[in-house]
């Protein structure tokens, strides 16, 4: 997220593969509590619009610097 | 917005010409209080990234039904 890095937990494993993230810029909750999720912190919320329970993703629709904010 | 009509007043012109938006996904934030700008009413906001002031909007991944929900 910019300069920092976040670790955030997603449950998805039955939409997406990990590699599905990689190089993606995605839209995320950050100023949020960490929650714990099977003891693993995680650090916000991604953004997705749910279309009969699967997640699409939301992403700029022209590629913007990493850590730019939403308004 | 769904099946439903918004109205919604940005003040952009100095970014975008009005076609910009013709058929296109937006993302917006309807659980507001309508507000009235120069006497009109506008029934929410869009959600785009800021990058130098200059408004990039945020798109769905793949297209999604009208009036999907962000979760």
């Amino acid at each position: 997220m910019g300069s920092e890095t976040r670790q955030i937990i997603v449950g998805m494993a039955e939409f997406y593969e990990p590699d599905y993230f990689l190089n993606k810029e995605l839209v995320i909750l950050a100023n949020l509590e960490p929650k714990k999720f099977m003891g693993i912190k995680s650090q916000g919320m991604i953004l997705a619009v749910d279309v009969e329970g699967k997640p699409i993703f939301l992403i700029p629709e022209k590629e913007v610097p990493p850590g730019s904010i939403i308004k």
